[in-house]
């Protein structure tokens, strides 16, 4: 976990995620490179899902996901390579675990910029391994080139059944929306790690810091809870609680009524003790993995039973409504959550 | 096909790659990450060939591979989007083709520098979708963040019988070596295109610089030389002839004399214009993607044939030997041919 050599990466991690107008949003410029593409027949997922897949023709899938990491987007200044490279492999295997699919491949395409050391690309690559051996997957091959900036570019590659895969598009009204963990600690983690926050104790420090230098993919959670036939749509949170909620409502064609934050423990003693809002913190932060599902409410007890045996709290925030508002309904007060959260290029 | 906006790419197309000690290169980077990773159990391709594969259990592959464009490396300033799109889809389709794999889907991972508009980020898509469906394959999915640099990373899937994926490493002594065409133009083209070299032609200028701006991936080729059963190793030129046989004995533990070089017809005639050496722009140039192959030689006429009906003649070049030297061995002449060509890092 050696701290990345000064000089090597010039760009800073970019400020917290606010949406500004003016340029073209991800989402944007992921919609119009789509409508320049010719749909494969049959396609089994459409566009616009979190993995892609290829029918095996033998009722099997092949499953499909790429995400790229960028130094200067995606890694803050405290996180050493092996961490980076670590990271690249867990956000790639985070939305198979939203997705209930099991990664047993992946491939990675690294650019580097000049300078690196042996130890720099010995750091990269044990990075890599140790973010696929978490979860029992492995890298088997990829390709290495020069960039302007550390880019990781990482490919995953899992078989599933044809109807084994949870989309964004089936969350139906009346199903209770729940998550696998509590909110806001990586976006107080990075307002530790980039704008000088501080905390009242030295193991929140160490927790929220953590929380965003080690994140984890939900997997095990994923897999056991795809299984229970109880989930109808999932996402894992990478853009934030808000972002994944309204991606689910889009895809879904329905909304949301939420009427628990689940706010970390850690961050409403941070917020509090920073004078910020800890709705802030837990709905719009992002480089979170925890999975946000809507969940059948009849089957609502086996999927937190399912949850519980493999070590999770499954967590019921609110419930799927008809209308397509998305209403935070907490103390009385009722307000719409806003779409936006972590995007790139339209941050500051 | 519209030109790069000025002002976008800062950074130049680097100078004709030209092997510098000192720095680490692109396999010895590629070696070190390799080192770190735990090998997946029954591998069914080893590490350091063009694809990695997945056993699918019921006799069948799920091949893969992802190699990374980047925009200061890979795409000189003549080459559009559209044209630097399509080119990342081509150089992924051109592994396949070396190893006789149908492309099926490909995935892109598109990395951004700010300021592009919608018309570029439109260019893009359509060369994505050009280059995939001038191979009857299709983009299904992939993702999009802010970059320091243009990046275009894509992934590819297919599916192959357990045996049928051409390694590198099967070249026999006796095995005839064969290309599937000339040589040396796209060196010439960057020589038209980076150091302003003149040709005498305005034909010759045209197919000179085609073939850098619209690389061609020898797919069908490929897949046809698979079949006859007579290709015993091969790979893509993209790292230029010299490099390739290189790699070709490396893994077969083999050497080559080669007795007739393939230059193309241009480049004699530009070498001589331009006082150049034929045989260092047809050997030591780079992102060609002419196939070279081994060939049993009692099913050498099948081979050809089989290329022929494809509308490709193929060209032998020499034989395989059992020292591990590679020579070149023409007009009475023998020299060494020597492992370099275009290798990111090391270049000037």
């Amino acid at each position: 976990m050696n701290r990345r050599d000064e000089g090597v990466f010039t760009e800073t991690w970019e400020a917290w995620p606010v949406k500004k107008n003016g340029t073209l949003g991800e989402r944007e410029i992921i919609e119009i490179i789509q409508r320049q593409l010719a749909r494969m027949p049959k396609m089994p997922i459409p566009f616009g899902d979190d993995v892609a897949a290829v029918d095996l023709g033998n009722g099997e899938l092949a499953v499909l996901k790429t995400d790229m990491l960028v130094g200067k987007t995606d890694v803050p200044k405290a996180m050493g390579l092996w961490q980076a490279a670590r990271k690249a492999v867990v956000m790639n295997i985070s939305d198979f675990a939203a997705k209930g699919v099991r990664p047993q491949a992946l491939m990675a395409s690294v650019g580097l910029p000049r300078g690196l050391g042996r130890t720099d690309i010995e750091e990269i690559g044990k990075g890599l391994n140790a973010g696929a051996r978490e979860y029992d997957a492995y890298i088997i091959g990829g390709d290495t080139g020069e960039a302007s900036d550390l880019i990781i570019s990482i490919s995953v590659f899992g078989t599933a059944g044809r109807a084994g895969v949870t989309r964004r598009g089936g969350a139906k009204p009346g199903n209770i929306v729940a998550v696998t963990g509590p909110f806001g600690k990586t976006a107080a983690g990075l307002k530790i790690l980039t704008a000088g926050a501080q905390t009242t104790t030295k193991e929140t420090w160490d927790n929220l810091v953590e929380s965003v230098l080690m994140p984890r993919a939900r997997l095990r959670e994923g897999l056991t809870l795809a299984k229970t036939g109880a989930v109808t749509a999932a996402i894992d949170s990478s853009d934030g609680l808000a972002w994944s909620l309204h991606e689910i409502a889009r895809a879904s064609d329905i909304g949301f009524v939420i009427n628990k934050l689940p706010t970390a423990k850690e961050v409403q003693a941070f917020a509090k003790s920073n004078k910020l809002d800890p709705a802030e913190l837990t709905l719009y932060g992002g480089e979170e993995y925890e999975l946000v599902l809507t969940i059948e409410k009849k089957r609502w007890q086996k999927a937190k039973e399912a949850a519980e045996n493999v070590g999770c709290e499954l967590l019921p925030i609110g419930r799927v409504t008809t209308e397509r508002s998305i209403i935070l309904d907490v103390n009385r007060k009722k307000c719409a959550i806003e779409a936006r959260g972590y995007e790139h290029f339209k941050t500051a």
